[in-house]
């Protein structure tokens, strides 16, 4: 990643991620690590006490710390340009997305979302006309698009490396809502098991939608039909944790998705496996900077981050060479400079460079939130299979 | 494996396997790794001709060499005790089955036979009947089941130490048919392809009962209804090549099976995890003396063939020190030592020793018989579940 | 790591760094990461213009971009106490190291300085003899020590999990110098196989100094006698680029250290194993969040970051849930992480926390010139074994 | 392996591996595996009662069943020759190879030896001299040397793949003498710790000479000096149960050997890496079907047993398709087939196929004896160098 040239570092504010958040953390670990952009607003609660203690804990100057997210884009919009934020990220619960997304978008704000993006298709229809009437960037963050060996497995579908796609097999796994944790006063736990809060789906929306990402990512092939079988295996529980869907994709490829919340003992087990008709690519998140390709006619390779025979757009995810771990935060480092280099060619009246402006866009958000909607009727229904557009 | 002791060498005919074959000679080397019984006879192929050539090529005396197995039959009835075989192993294409092993089976001999067992329920009903009738041994070789971990891994289901199963993944992936190989003059390819002689099902007949038997001699867990989707992904394929399976169990648990033929690169990645209340545990074919145990309170254990502290079923399936691989020929001769201890209890008249006399029996095959049947009737239903009982 | 306060953002300068330089980033990265320091002056080459040119493009104010590192140490004393530097971080090739660090050190500068620390015993004595007058914080830049489970590794064998220690295997290998890469112009290559800027040694001085100091810091054993092999396998190289080294520790372990730059196809094989009277450890750099513990009497255990198991120096080294990668920009940050708190201690005028205030320190970087001056008199020597002490 | 001919089963005879032996029983099973020989005479032990008791543990008919060496060898050499043993398998303690093993020799026999072959290079060298006098066939089981791997192995590095070799590094760690074993009745344990038994080294003897002869089958490289630091780590062991070692080898390559049983939790961790100007190959023994290649200029490569892809000399020393494991059982299998395969060809007068006759001759064995020699020699001396030759 070349960093030799020095544009002007951005500005950006933070909707959510306080005091007692995870994620919020993260996008400004993932932010700072490139040094693009400096942290100088925010409305970081739902709660206006504990938005303002958390701004302060995290520094921002008192007349930018605000106690809901209205008061921060009332202020933003009298500020001048050259203080006013170039983007807004946005990290609260799911059941908030929506109205602030919406709100910013429509201000002509550049907007950074977590996913899933919002809870209907209704919203998210709503969400993509606001950014294309405003020509904003908007991007989502599924963020393990962001590792280099998920670009380069992206780049050897698309050249047609592994021919004609038949089998694609994606599982999200992860142990930790095992057991009746939301009644414990975990705060994750509380929220992503609550439909008011979560949305329609628990584990197919919290994991379940970065499965289908990495699959649209990495093949670009469409869903065509659904066959879900969604359960709540702890008792007690209002949202699926637990999910496994046969998927039938336009033009015949076949395919699993397996995600689950109750698998105990595993942490982060995304992997996909993607089979075409010349071999076929395995790809772990827990072991991100190895991609296997298993070609029909030859020995098994694997690839690695940093290595000089990687496809361009997985060069340039990279920061260190090769046999030097780079992780998750780097991954979500390299979505945030995606996001970045759109926002910097918007600046400038440019137009970006597609291999630096590499991100998920406000339409792959929508997709996911079609996808889960989808995925719950399915799971509601006796047919074998639901198709996609109806 | 203890080997101190000298019984009588037994005495075994093969029907099938000979010249050409594949799994005939895998048969005989796993009978013969611990000496324990001798071939002496056999009709080595539906072609009179090869049959005989073949039994010559394999040292048999040509008294006992047979152009057919109803001779064999025949001259075996004849032959003092001394001199008749202990019993006969059945390794034909699938559609030879039933005849066969019904014949030998009601002339009282004790037989093995590979799976799937025949081709319809009404045959493996019969078949059970008769093996009842004459209360001899009938084993059937689903070999997976003879390697120690996935002894280790029934041991800790089945005593409760993963909890209440939540939810079960089995794969069996393979990539040897992703092209149509049965085109080529390839004798394998041909027949497995071939409705006649393989039966209802390809991939599902030929490895997903494979995978049905391990996750069913695993958890003891019963099927209550499938959701499957079978293709023939390779055109002009008769039978499925690939399929996908939902499963819901008895009690709640769920799964997923998966059984591919066309998964390029693919070697015969058999894999199974098991997740229950307390902990998760992961078994793979191609690194068979691993077993890997995820509880949920504590790190992951890693365990191996050959310890003092695994279960007795597993140790006694191991012949030597832990380090030293073993692989696919020794889990056959665990199942075969299964069959020929259980023979030998016969042969004394004394009740055999469960942990000794440990292989798969007649009722497991026509279980995965009957799987075979309504995965191929799920796959036919625009229902999503079709359930195991009808 | 709880980030949940606000203390203000502390200011460093650097020293190296610039156009063409690689770990100067890494540096730059690691520091931002966690937002704790913000970086505003420098003197970023030994070329003045190149120094300069360096400094505009990083966003260096001008007053604060300076063209040699006296400059910058002239300019910073003049500075007042809330303008000045808190620490200078210290990043030139190897021969730099010792004018800067000491003339830093005199005046009272906190410093972070590289590894390995510098050409000598007397001025490594000479560095430490400094620090230790003025009080200030020194550290050195050992990045792999920063890893939670090198640190969980260390309080396993500090606590005495292991038993008593009888064997230490440590390897670095890397193939990047396989080939005779300083005659392309590659200026990595160049200046470390240059015994003018890069010392005594090559590869034992790169990355033999790390394997070395991950023995010490995981065990605390103290290495009695040394016999080395260093060979310059590529010709017309002057320095080392494989070493073998058989070790004697104080108290009776016995140990093997490899460093090699001429491994073909490896990246950065780090790796680590302990053996003790009760168990073994193993790690790996490259896949940097798992721990492997080998008790004698158990099943092998895998320990992986971020789990609520671990020793409280290890989980303190976390940011980020289990499952999801942590790499080495995040070890390096946490060494760095750790000089901050001790600056912070200083500052305060309170005693550091030790859990926090962790990290490799000058009298680190003085044992490891011993180890390389030693090496060296070994690899010389026709005796066996060459005693660390003399 | 083709097994479609059916040349006579040859017949052989044991020296030792009667009840309470390890080995013994590995080779039975071995020889069984693939159905050439059969087992038909013996001297199981050097005590009297428990050599004819172990030998009607196996089945051997009374007349064949000795109750010493002496009396076998007598009584074959009086047997008509088509009753007589076409080779005899010493598998005693090591410090009976020699008498037995010469004893056969002279007489004329076939014999195979375990290793290490005999204590001292003087008897090596007498051994050698008897079996090219008699031009019989001597094979000695350097098991590891069967694997499939390991063959492709050496067919890389002899055709030039790895190019140039420059570093060799062997390990063969285990963890079962990590304690005082021998004081606890072990039997395994008491002889191999024992001088007058064992020879000269322990466990550079017992798997160090493993080690020596994987690096010379895969490298043909010739070690030219040796410094070595051999270890009694646990207290009262009169051998060494720890060693390291340098090695210089002809040509300018380096090396480093580990052989270890004081690795606790280990089991049989025997692993080589071979880095060439062009490539590095791993292998390990745990994992033995697949062989890691690392290009310099391109990905890592995993090849795997069974694929059509290796060399004759690694598809001819398997029997299943790719995986579906083969282990040490096989392997061992493997090293027998070569020494069959000679035999057949001494009997049919015939010259053996190279390709066949694939096995450690005496000469290996030999060898392996002067590396034990010189490696006892080094540990002894002050000198860093003691060289192959004197």
């Amino acid at each position: 990643m070349n960093t030799s040239t020095s544009p002007r570092k951005l500005r950006y504010a933070m909707v959510g991620g306080g005091r007692d958040a995870f994620i919020g953390a993260v996008h400004r670990h993932a932010i700072a690590l490139d040094g693009q952009a400096g942290f100088v607003a925010g409305a970081l609660s739902s709660t206006p006490g504990k938005a303002l203690a958390s701004g302060r804990d995290l520094g921002l100057a008192d007349g930018r710390n605000h106690g809901d997210w209205q008061a921060l884009l009332a202020d933003e919009l009298t500020r001048p340009a050259d203080e006013r934020i170039d983007f807004v990220s946005i990290v609260t619960p799911n059941h908030v997305h929506f109205p602030v997304a919406l709100a910013f978008a429509e201000a002509g704000f550049h907007v950074v979302c977590d996913k899933p993006l919002v809870h209907t298709c209704e919203q998210a229809d709503a969400l993509v006309r606001a950014v294309r009437r405003e020509g904003t960037v908007f991007g989502v963050t599924y963020n393990y698009t962001g590792y280099p060996m998920v670009r380069q497995a992206r780049a050897m579908v698309r050249s047609g490396e592994l021919g004609e796609i038949r089998k694609v097999v994606v599982e999200y796994n992860q142990g930790w809502l095992a057991t009746h944790l939301e009644g414990t006063g975990n705060k994750q736990a509380d929220w992503r098991t609550d439909p008011a809060r979560s949305g329609a789906a628990g584990a197919i929306g919290d994991i379940g939608s970065h499965a289908e990402n990495l699959v649209a990512t990495v093949t670009g092939l469409e869903i065509e039909s659904i066959c879900a079988d969604l359960g709540c295996l702890v008792a007690g529980r209002a949202l699926d944790d637990d999910g496994s869907l046969l998927l039938r994709f336009r033009g015949g490829a076949r395919g699993v998705l397996i995600a689950s919340q109750i698998n105990t003992g595993l942490e982060n087990d995304l992997r996909l496996r993607v089979s075409g008709t010349l071999g076929t690519l395995v790809w772990r998140q827990e072991q991100p900077s190895q991609l296997v390709h298993l070609p029909h006619d030859g020995p098994k390779r694997v690839l690695t981050r940093g290595s000089p025979w990687l496809h361009p757009s997985a060069q340039r995810a990279s920061r260190i060479p090769a046999g030097h771990p780079e992780g998750f935060i780097e991954a979500f480092a390299n979505v945030y400079g995606g996001v970045m280099a759109d926002i910097r060619a918007h600046l400038d009246g440019s137009a970006a460079d597609p291999l630096a402006a590499d991100y998920p866009r406000v339409e792959d958000g929508a997709r996911g939130v079609r996808f889960i909607e989808r995925t719950v009727a399915s799971a509601a229904s006796e047919a074998k299979w639901t198709s996609w557009a109806s």
